[in-house]
């Protein structure tokens, strides 16, 4: 099956988690926006393409079938691809697991648009502020102590025993907070050895290396979720 | 099966969701929290129970299983409690669209608290009163506009051409924002005429309205997700 995954051109944003869960697979896919130009979203984001109607992007056609919001592409993935160890316990937690992973990016994504998304950056820098201290100081040490707890403590039945879109899509989450609060995630390091050997694992995979080598991989950049502002990352 | 529920006593919140879905079919259920206290939970959070770990609150223990994120937990109950129609497109749309609404009600979440979750609402009026308003003028339209279309093009291969754990979800949605927004919502009123008749509908339905008229159904406060402050919903 030749998947086609529709995302905005010109960002990782969310649909980079699903891109790496097919770049990781090998599968054969393609990247439509990219070739054809964001355009080629709206008969579906308008209603006028049969089949499940997306809020917005990323979605995926596979078949007949359109799947939007990144875990339920990934759910509907992972057996696959080989992307989910067997088993509905493994697959329910690994949903579970990459539904909190969404609930960190949106938070992240709100450090720097706190008011509103339809505002630039620069109209809401104060409340910015505020919101990046809070995160710094207690939501990033939380989420990310989360993850450490869960490989941690990774079990018989737990899903992250083995390799699963989870690992990948906790690869993006310290790549794309790396780039965005590097002094923050510099004090976070000896917090997370777990999180931090399953980054550069993932980054070693030969697919993965491969594709974070190619012009595929868009670089980090200031319109995407992760954005790098000194002020809301100071060294102290 | 008897169905263990965990989640804070004291609002709906996040655990209505599946306590909808329980009462609605009519489920064997524990709400266990309320009646042995908060503290219940600390054993599954601190990752000293066996299973999965949760985030947070809700979660459900199936057996064996524990499973987190309401999301989740709704796609592991809908096929058992008959709240999801068969097959995979229906289920894959229906998690879809919850998923939509999760992002919704963590929107509406952060019109009282744009700042940081740690802080009260009046450490972060000034910033509440903008997001409000961007919420009011944009985003409320955007998503109520979408799950009205959703409802309104639903084909033979949609979910929600049969009841779903997405009606009982989007029935709580309504009543929230009624609670919350009730300007805003008086000025939506006539593009949402989907949405309105499917609240009524859910409302009515046996089981509903009993859980509704019962004591296991707490009023909306000033605790929970939906909040009423008048300052964030202008008559004009």
């Amino acid at each position: 099956m030749r998947y086609e995954l529709y995302y905005w051109t010109g960002i990782q944003g969310r649909g980079e988690y699903v891109r790496l869960a097919l770049e990781d697979a090998g599968a054969d896919y393609i990247d439509v926006a990219r070739e054809r130009g964001d355009k080629v979203m709206t008969p579906f984001l308008r209603g006028t393409r049969d089949g499940a109607l997306p809020f917005a992007p990323p979605f995926l056609k596979a078949g007949r079938l359109v799947i939007a919001q990144t875990p339920t592409i990934l759910a509907y993935l992972g057996p696959h691809l080989g992307l989910v160890p067997g088993g509905q316990m493994a697959e329910i937690y690994a949903q579970q697991l990459q539904l909190t992973i969404a609930d960190f990016v949106a938070e992240i994504h709100d450090t720097h648009h706190p008011i509103a998304v339809d505002l630039y950056y620069e109209q809401q820098r104060a409340a910015a502020r505020k919101r990046s201290q809070a995160f710094r100081e207690d939501r990033l040490p939380k989420f990310l102590g989360y993850f450490e707890q869960v490989l941690e403590r990774g079990n018989g039945r737990q899903a992250l025993t083995r390799h699963s879109y989870v690992d990948l899509s906790l690869f993006q989450l310290i790549s794309g907070l790396d780039y965005a609060f590097p002094n923050a995630m510099r004090r976070m390091r000896k917090r997370i050895p777990r999180l931090r050997a399953l980054a550069e694992r993932i980054a070693e995979r030969p697919n993965i290396a491969a594709y974070l080598a190619s012009p595929r991989r868009i670089p980090f950049n200031q319109q995407g979720v992760f954005r790098h502002y000194a002020e809301l990352d100071p060294a102290r």
